[in-house]
């Protein structure tokens, strides 16, 4: 079992609507629990409730950053239809929801893409990129994934002042990415508000997370890109593509603005 | 009272957590109430249940399509922060779930902008744009709500091959949209992928709509893009500008994609 199917894995109490779940640590960024870590969770929990393999659209709301630890994935099959069903998956802690999502879940069947405006985008090799664990700060996730920036968009060493990151990725242990893997992929790279250095931790309020394939084995590649900056707020979006240039899964999420450093 | 503001109202039962709602269907496409209209209405009663003006990310998952007439939202508050809350707020009718939401609701305070990556769109006069009411599918929601189109972006009468249109709009009324009107405002234009020839009913299956700020009063300006169709799905971002040209609504959607006509 890969580390990532093995930290979050989900059991389901009885045959009843509660799932256990044990938050590892080590998929965290500065002792929190990553958000993207959390959706996987929700959505794997919420894929085994209604049976269909495919968390096509996960929209998660952020309440309290939970612990490590124990903790209990409350399900809900809000409707059970032919093409998907929708799930309300609940992540709570310590007797209090920590993260609400509503779900909706079926089949990619797989077949042909039929518009791509965005190609995958143009990268140096794995080898030319530079390691978001060679940075200032502690992401512990960074232990289990190799995410390496396109240096023309690292905002190490210096900031461009172009809220836009894109590099690979992939799972240390040698694991591929599945469906799943990539509700975590959309939100493993570093805040692209550094670029405008907003060094502060930045909370996010709400995540959705559309899976738009199953990746094929090997390399992710990602761009994510800030559009809109006001009022404490800003939106980030990313896109992942697979190792064969198919795109498989796209996010934006609402977040508070950390204080400038 | 704004013909908006008549058909969006939600009245609290006594001191729980229903409101009632009619839906209106005036506004309507072919006979079935818009999605941004519902979202609006869930809305609403979110932003009365927390007692918190702005509705700041509303992710809605369509689960069946009401009728016209009496409906009702449950509410329930999820958390009350102090920075925001999250509801759950969903429509029910005839004892069943139509349309399912999470809303996180705050303040937006009217800071200033601290970085726009995209700029309202540049476009020909109203009186240079084409009206959607003048197409051959039937849209009630039009007899309220002027929609023109940079004939440019226009797919009728002839789609481009790009799934991308922009345009203007504001209620016919003579009302100033407020943060409520934009969650409607992100689904009144005509779905991008006609301009892929698929004129079949697109039935959406999660909408995010995110509030970034409360629009200044007069046109609206908007643009409407779908990235990426396949495996039957498609996805579409909106973004709304008021008439300063200030961002103030961000949306994406997932749909099932209409057989091609």
């Amino acid at each position: 079992m890969s580390a990532f199917s093995a930290a979050t894995a989900v059991t389901r109490r009885g045959d009843g609507d509660v799932y256990d779940t044990d938050l590892d640590l080590g998929w965290s960024i500065g002792g929190k629990p990553n958000g993207g870590y959390l959706l996987a969770i929700l959505a794997r929990a919420a894929t085994e409730a209604a049976d269909r393999p495919h968390p096509l659209a996960v929209s998660g709301h952020f309440l309290r950053p939970p612990d490590g630890g124990p903790a209990e994935v409350h399900v809900e099959i809000v409707k059970a239809g032919r093409t998907v069903s929708t799930v309300r998956s609940t992540l709570w802690q310590h007797g209090k929801p920590c993260l609400d999502s509503l779900v909706t879940v079926g089949d990619l069947t797989g077949k042909p893409v039929d518009y791509a405006a965005e190609p995958a985008p143009t990268l140096p090799t794995p080898e030319e990129c530079r390691s978001r664990a060679d940075t200032p700060f502690k992401v512990e996730l960074l232990d289990h994934i190799d995410v390496l920036l396109d240096p023309a968009t690292s905002p190490f060493p210096t900031p461009t002042g172009h809220p836009m990151i894109q590099g690979w990725m992939r799972f240390r242990d040698g694991a591929d990415a599945d469906a799943h893997a990539l509700a975590l992929a959309v939100d493993a790279m570093p805040p692209t508000v550094f670029h405008l250095e907003r060094f502060g931790w930045a909370p996010t309020v709400e995540l959705t997370f559309l899976l738009r394939g199953v990746p094929a084995p090997g390399w992710l590649s990602f761009r994510a890109e800030a559009t809109f900056v006001a009022d404490g707020w800003f939106d980030e979006s990313a896109t992942v593509w697979d190792s064969t240039g198919r795109l498989v899964a796209q996010s934006r999420q609402l977040a508070l603005l950390g204080r400038s450093s």
